[in-house]
C-alpha cells in the first residue's frame, strides 16, 4: 500500500479498488462485501428513521476522539434520542490529497471500534479524493437508519412540571476541541466527551413511559438546543445556572476567552424531558451507565405558550436566553 | 438573506436557522419540517436497499445539469440498478465559506427538480460550512434507500449466451465535464448525460425475468465496470468494439487529448446483462424511452471462468481490457 492518498485512488479504477480492499474491509470486515455499491438490508420493522450528518472536525484526532469516533457517535446518538434503535449506516469520505493512509486506517479503525461498540452495522461506503488544498485533510458523512420498536418512543406531549435532565458536564467537547487547536495555544486537563449514548438511552426508554423528548445538545450547546425544544412545542422552560453541571477546567477555559458553556458543543451528552414524576427514576437509570454518572435535573417545563427559555442565575435573577447567534468558533463537529 | 455564506451559517445558530428555512425547506418544501433531524418514515416492506455517494465535481455547473441534479441522479441510479424502487435520500452540504447563495439555491432547486421527477422524497440533510480554502465551493453527500418489490429484481445467475447491453452512447458526461473546466481551453459542442434511470430500468424489470445484472459505469467507465463484473461472478465477456456507441464529439476530444471513451465515466447509462432470449425485447423498452433511445446489444458472456473481458476490436483482433489504473481526470462526479 502507498503511504499517501493520490488522486487515482479515488477515480474508481485499479487503486480505489485496492484503497477499498485494504483499508476499508479490512476494517470494517468481511462481511461487507457490498460495502462500495448498494447494500441489500432486511428490517425487523416498516417504521425507520434517518438521519445524516457531515463531520468536517479540526483537528481530526483529538484527547478522547477522532473524527472517525464523533462520525459513528454522532450519528448513532441523533438515531437514539429519536427514539429508534440505530441499526445500519453509511459512510462516504472525501479525502485531501496527500492524506496520510496511516491517518485514514487509524480513523478507519476507530470508526470500526465505535461501530461495534454500538451494535450498527456499516452496509455501504463512498470514498471521493480532491485536489491538494480543495479539503481539509478528510470530511466523513455518515447516514443512519434506527428500527422504531412498537412502544418504545418519546411521546412529545408535555405537560407542565415536566423536569428538564442533562446526562452530565456540559462543553467538554467544545473546550477540548478549541485547546486542540495549536494556534490558539491554551492546553486544558480535559477530554472531548464523544460518546455513543445508544445504550443508555434505550435502556431510559425500555423502563419510563414518561420520556417527552430527547435531544442531543451538539452545535449550539444546551441553549440553542433547549430553545428549538421550546420554540418547536410551545413550551416555556425554565432551567436552574446553579444546578447545571460544568467542570471547573470548562468554566476555565470559557472564563478566559469569554465563551459561555451554554453554548458549546457536546457529543455525549443527552437532554431528556420526562414527566416529573418519573425524574428520579430515569435519573437512577441514567447513574447506572459512564456516559450519565453525572445526570441532573436542571429544571423544568413552567407553562405552555410561546416558546421560551428562562434562566434563574446563581444571584436569584431571571434572564431570557436565546439561540446561539453569530459564530463562537467553527469546525467542532 | 446574506449573499454569501459564513461560517455562522454552519454552527447550528440562528443563521444555520435561517438558512435551513430559507433555502433548504423553501425548495424541498414545508412537508420535510423534520429535515434537519433524524426522520421517521414508514416502508412498504421489510427489505430495503441502500447506498451513499458523495459528489466534489469540478465544476460545480456545467452542460447538461450540476452538482446538485447529479447528486440525486447519481445515487437514484445506484439504487435502480440495484433492482429497488428508490424511495427516500438524504442530504450532507459541506460548503466553503464565501459561497455564493445564489448559486446554493441554484443547486439545492436543481436537486428539488430531479427528486419529483424521480419521485423519491428527501428526508433527512445536513449542512456544515468550512472556512474559505477548506473545501472547493460546495461538496454534497446523498444516501438513498430504496424498496425491493416482492419478485422485481435481478437474478445474478449467469448463462454463456447472455447478451451485454448498454442503454446509450458513452463519455459523453466525462467529455463535458472535461470541456467544461476552463485551464484546459476545448470546446466540444455536447452535454453530460446526468439523467436518472429508475423509471426506464423499473420498466424493464418488471416486464423481462431475464435481467441478471445492471450497472451504472460512472468512475472507470464502461470496460472497468464490465471488469468488476466479470471478476466478482467469475465470468469471460467479449464486446465488440464497433457496437459500442460513442458520439463522433466524444471521439474528437479523445482523440485529442488521448483518452480512452472506454474508460470516461457516464452519469445517465446503464450497462444490462439479460438473457439471450430476451435481448430484443429488453432493447424494444430501453427505446421507449429518450435516456434509452441508443440502447445497442454491444456482446455476450462467451464462458464462466476466471474474470476476463475481452475486446474484439474493429479491425478483428481480440485484446484484454483491465480497469482504469492510474487517473485519467479526476473530480468528475
Amino acid at each position: 500500500m502507498e503511504e499517501y492518498i493520490s488522486l487515482a485512488h479515488g477515480d474508481g479504477g485499479e487503486l480505489s479498488h485496492r484503497l477499498i480492499k485494504e483499508v476499508f474491509m479490512e476494517a470494517f470486515g468481511d462481511g461487507n462485501a457490498a460495502l462500495f455499491d448498494a447494500a441489500a438490508i432486511t428490517m425487523s420493522t416498516h417504521k425507520i428513521a434517518v438521519t445524516t450528518d457531515s463531520f468536517v472536525i479540526k483537528p481530526i484526532f483529538f484527547p478522547g476522539g477522532s473524527i472517525g469516533k464523533l462520525a459513528i457517535a454522532g450519528t448513532v446518538n441523533d438515531l437514539a434520542v429519536s427514539g429508534s434503535i440505530p441499526a445500519f449506516l453509511t459512510c462516504g469520505f472525501v479525502i485531501e490529497e496527500g492524506f496520510p493512509i496511516k491517518d485514514l486506517k487509524q480513523i478507519v479503525s476507530d470508526m470500526a471500534a465505535e461501530a461495534k461498540k454500538t451494535g450498527v452495522s456499516i452496509v455501504a461506503g463512498d470514498t471521493k479524493v480532491v485536489e491538494r488544498g480543495s479539503a481539509d485533510g478528510v470530511y466523513i458523512n455518515t447516514t443512519g437508519i434506527g428500527i422504531y420498536e412498537p412502544g418504545i418512543d418519546c411521546s412529545l406531549e408535555f405537560e407542565e412540571g415536566d423536569a428538564i435532565i442533562v446526562s452530565g458536564t456540559i462543553g467538554d467537547h467544545g473546550v477540548t476541541v478549541l485547546a486542540a487547536r495549536e494556534e490558539l495555544g491554551i492546553s486544558a486537563p480535559i477530554n472531548s466527551d464523544c460518546a455513543s449514548l445508544n445504550r443508555m438511552l434505550e435502556s431510559v426508554l425500555r423502563q419510563c413511559n414518561g420520556v417527552r423528548i430527547m435531544r442531543d445538545p451538539t452545535r449550539g450547546g444546551l441553549a440553542t438546543t433547549l430553545v428549538e425544544i421550546a420554540e418547536d412545542f410551545h413550551l416555556i422552560l425554565q432551567i436552574d445556572e446553579g444546578k447545571i453541571p460544568v467542570k471547573k477546567e470548562v468554566h476555565g477555559v470559557c472564563d478566559l476567552l469569554g465563551f459561555d458553556p451554554m453554548y458549546l458543543a457536546n457529543e455525549g451528552k443527552t437532554i431528556l424531558i420526562v414527566d416529573g414524576r418519573e425524574k428520579d427514576k430515569v435519573i437512577d437509570i441514567l447513574h447506572e451507565f459512564t456516559e450519565g454518572r453525572d445526570a441532573v435535573v436542571i429544571g423544568s417545563i413552567i407553562n405552555k405558550g410561546k416558546g421560551k427559555l428562562f434562566l434563574e442565575t446563581s444571584i436569584g435573577s431571571k434572564r431570557l436566553l436565546t439561540r446561539l447567534s453569530g459564530t463562537m468558533f467553527p469546525r467542532i463537529c
